[in-house]
């Protein structure tokens, strides 16, 4: 049997993590190993994902990762190295002209290996190129690598990304903890996180709890439905206890009538009449004003949630680079049309890395189960706290330069 | 002669920092020290500042302050362990009881050194009570000691917590230059930064220039009047150099008729019909909007940028802990009334522990000088990265437990 050989090229899409360079540096590390080898000829990178291709905005990767620094001071550079693009693929079976050109180029630099690192969308890319090569008969190993702050990939243990998320949540809601509790005034701070559809980020909040000291009040997910009753009754029972009760809600809670609390509730003006919505934290902020007259402060912790490398889990970079090392050995051993899982072991932390059919992936979101949540839904339960305590473990070490993190450029 | 003896008392007031505590250590440690020697008998902490001093809400520290392990853990944790609080004693001519009350407490407890870690305002309590105790011919040495993220403290080089804002400030800037790096699309990012009266935070965000790399296109201070025109033609200049254009803006900063710019911009709208200020960011981006068509995102940093103590400057720190220690050592040798301060050596970056009558400094407000904002009025000047670079300089080293750092707590 003749050896399958050729080059192979890497992407990445969607929205930034902390963690989605550590895993193009594990795919190139798997790669310039395979080439070594012999397995593999070149690793090229292609800018924009998929855009990028189309135009051949390709780089030798090989040409660009001459020493080992690069690859340690890329696994500390936040975002995509790369670039990303949001870029979703029609449906093979269309015949869009975009899938001929994508093949024009694959058959160009003659790509037999395509790694994609990547959310939701970039699965429903790999799932759909896997269909469109095997029906022009174009063989190929497609592997989709995930990536999301949001965690909220199906079939993996958790995505990478997700742990460094959690880690800067955590941190910065212990500190600003640190800092509500130095006024005797009462006053109530809602902290706002990313998350629309999913809880997990907003569940991290509830971390400091481990520490035995203080901890937000409460944690509201967009699991569960939200009432402002319900909300102002437990405000009013926080209050009674201390003076500073610190809140972390999700940017994506809804009320009973299904609409999201931020736009329910207020609605901001510009000067030319223009609404727009306004954060969550800041519209219950102003609703608990009105309702029980006390101080409030909302805090939205916005982009760093998901750019914060200098806080990054060291267990979520080191598992980022592992499952892209782990992709190429995979994609070398014939396996195709698959995304890369974490399997957690059922005792302590130990976690394997797998493959599963993308099919079974993509198009899915996965909550925060029932019994990571409370009964009365206003906070997580230790069950939950367990799950995300390892993946939060351990401080990352980056070359610094004027007193700030170096940052790797292509 | 006698040897002037008696207890010593210390507290915390103002806004909280990341550094503060640091100070706190240092006035224990030199605390300590003088008591190892005879020269300081107790030293007390007061629970919120000068309210709890009323109160006689007292610790005694040394019972505290039995290892060296507690000094590092509350080097590292950000705000004010004692609690801080707001209040602003009334002039001393005005007889008023709280005088009296102060007194008692001092005489209660034999104390005969008062040091205070705040702001301006503290600045005031410690000109006021030097004033209060000289009328009434009770023999006290009353030290002030410096903190705030605004740097705007007259006659010191810089204050403690201000170094440690700034690297959160600059580090977080230069992660999402990152971020807003990965795609092609056009986009504006406004990152709004504290710092009502004084630019000297949001200069801050100009320091990932000295990497070479990305750095913010525009940075507006509000030492300098906001003209809404020159701001859209500076977008568009910068737009048609590359597609994702960051500025930093100061939440202070105000139009041509004094308004600030959230203020002229925007109004937010509860449910209620009630109207409430907008940020800075959010109002600028709006006009974008309108104006240009582009896609823009505001980032407001928030309460991080002054409780961050994971990223904190180690350079603020080590200051901070040598001010307290030498507030201790200037009142030993009969210095009161006085506000510690930091002098920078001419050339390089040394610094010497010095101290100036109070009265120097209370109620007035350091800005951002001329020549460190270039002649447009859009960004700072090598001279202002000059002076901030030293400020941010090194990493600290803290105690960690479930991937979060450990705070102290009394």
């Amino acid at each position: 049997m003749e050896k399958f050989n050729g080059n192979a090229v890497v992407g990445q899409s969607g929205g930034p993590t902390a963690a989605i360079n550590a895993t193009l540096s594990g795919v190139i590390r798997g790669a310039l190993a395979a080439a070594d080898k012999g397995d593999i000829r070149k690793i090229y990178g292609m800018r924009n994902g998929i855009e990028g291709l189309c135009e051949e905005r390709l780089v030798d990767l090989c040409k660009i990762f001459t020493e080992e620094q690069r690859f340690t001071d890329l696994e500390h550079t936040p975002a995509a190295a790369l670039g990303a693009c949001r870029k979703k693929l029609p449906p093979p079976e269309q015949n869009d002209p975009i899938y001929d050109r994508i093949l024009d180029v694959f058959k160009k630099y003659d790509i037999r290996y395509f790694f994609y690192i990547g959310g939701n969308d970039s699965m429903d890319t790999v799932m759909k190129l896997r269909a469109y090569t095997e029906k022009v008969g174009y063989e190929m190993r497609i592997i989709g690598v995930p990536k999301t702050i949001d965690n909220d990939l199906d079939c993996t243990d958790h995505t990478p990304g997700f742990g460094s998320a959690a880690k800067y949540i955590a941190t910065s809601v212990k500190e600003i903890l640190c800092d509500c509790a130095v006024y005797t005034t009462k006053a109530v701070t809602i902290t706002e996180i990313m998350g629309r559809d999913a809880g997990w980020l907003t569940a991290a909040a509830a971390l400091p709890r481990l520490s035995g000291g203080m901890a937000p009040d409460y944690v509201y997910l967009p699991e569960r439905e939200f009432d402002m009753d319900s909300f102002f009754s437990d405000v009013r029972t926080a209050l009674k206890a201390h003076p500073n009760v610190v809140i972390a809600v999700s940017e994506g809670i809804r009320l009973p009538n299904g609409t999201y609390v931020c736009e329910g509730m207020s609605k901001k003006v510009d000067a030319f009449g223009h609404t727009q919505l306004s954060g969550t934290g800041t519209a219950l902020c102003m609703a608990l004003r009105e309702e029980i007259g006390c101080k409030t402060r909302a805090v939205e912790f916005n982009t760093s949630q998901r750019c914060a490398a200098h806080i990054a889990s060291a267990t979520d970079i080191r598992e980022s680079v592992a499952i892209g090392k782990k992709a190429v050995e995979f994609a070398l051993r014939g396996v195709s049309g698959h995304m890369m899982i974490f399997v957690r072991s059922k005792i302590g932390y130990k976690i394997r890395i797998d493959s599963i059919d993308v099919c079974e992936v993509a198009n899915k979101v996965k909550r925060v189960p029932d019994d990571f949540i409370t009964p009365s839904g206003n906070n997580v339960t230790d069950r939950c706290l367990d799950y995300l305590r390892p993946l939060i473990e351990g401080e990352v070490k980056y070359r610094t330069e004027f007193g700030m993190p170096v940052h790797f450029k292509i």
